[in-house]
């Protein structure tokens, strides 16, 4: 590598939905696309970033043939996907919407399928472990880690800020529900140090760059002239 | 048209999954992938049929640009389509996973997303309308009902048989659950009458023309010679 450049940093981008299955054939997800993470790990890779993405069943995927992809289904799925992931990465983007709850374990269902009937039917939920806090707690040192929320507008700020300062993460990407399976979104992002940069309403491939332009400076800031 | 030429019956399939809101973000879900039911559009629309696919959020649509598609997200939505939809045509193949339940409305949800608590949680869910029930209840004099059953090997065929019966439809196409969401399928076609045709391990896009002839000979043997 020429010295007189500045080391890029590797990035780590989680993308897409979780299915957590409640038998063979159903399950519980949500309405996340891919088209952020994805849009995210062109603009990496485009730049020159060493960048893998971490993916769920989504409708949107990098197109780009130098993003290297692994594929999740469940929370579960991924949290080993991250234990075994992370180490490499400088930057670790958690674009993905993992699933809060998931089915308690059912014996009867696992193997086949619930039968219709008449009658209403109890789900019994149980919270998934919480990827983001774990990744927080067992990062290295100099790793960044940046968050994505996705809230009520009223609350945005105040629920970003929240999960800054609950999960020890370095910058949120907050955006409000609307923002969910579309091609748009209205993104603020916060920092833990209290700073807001607005970034307005842009299409999510026009928002990648910047958001990713963030991320690296400031990487660079934390790690100061090392970078 | 030339009246040498037996009239082409039309078609209309149900194809791919639905997804039941839970609140903003999260819906309950199945793994169907409209793979079966794109596959025998395309090969109606190539035939000749004139074909209509009321479609749910499928990984696979039908190919040709000659399918006509109407878009459903939950078995709510589809019932309104089938409502309006069914009256043109001959042949009818209920080929959508349509949810068996659905969360009751919440106010408390609809309008945000619930939040993550370390607690387990409860979802009550309500039967949905038997969408296959009603399209046979109201059917008209001369339209075939063709339905699909995927159920556990062990139960296949008195699944299949029940569900004819209790459904009052004209054939079922039976598929063990491993069916879901892969290339491949095992189908056994079984008829009100009690008849039944093995097609044995396939892949969908070669098991389409198969069933489709199936349903296109039993349509002109219970119409006669009018056909």
């Amino acid at each position: 590598m020429d010295a007189s450049l500045p080391r890029l940093p590797r990035v780590l981008i989680t993308s897409g939905p979780t299915h957590e299955p409640i038998d063979r054939v159903r399950f519980l997800g949500n309405r996340s696309s891919g088209r952020f993470g994805s849009a995210l790990a062109d603009v990496a890779a485009a730049q020159g970033h060493r960048t893998v993405v971490l993916q769920g069943p989504v409708k949107f995927s990098p197109l780009r043939t130098d993003v290297e992809v692994r594929n999740f289904s469940t929370c579960s799925d991924l949290q080993t996907l991250l234990r075994q992931s992370t180490g490499g990465f400088d930057i670790l983007i958690m674009a993905a919407a993992v699933a809060d709850y998931r089915p308690k374990p059912n014996p009867a269902l696992s193997g086949g399928k619930f039968r219709r009937t008449n009658a209403p039917l109890t789900l019994e939920l149980e919270p998934t472990p919480d990827l983001l806090a774990e990744v927080s707690a067992t990062r290295q040192p100099g790793q960044l880690l940046v968050g994505f929320a996705l809230e009520p507008r009223a609350d945005l700020l105040e629920s970003a800020r929240a999960k800054l300062e609950r999960k020890r993460i370095d910058m949120v990407v907050a955006n409000p529900l609307e923002a969910m399976d579309s091609p748009e979104a209205e993104v603020t992002v916060v920092y833990a140090d209290g700073r807001v940069t607005e970034l307005g309403m842009l299409s999510k491939a026009e928002h990648a760059p910047k958001v990713l332009a963030l991320a690296v400076a400031e990487w660079r800031r934390r790690v100061g002239a090392k970078g």
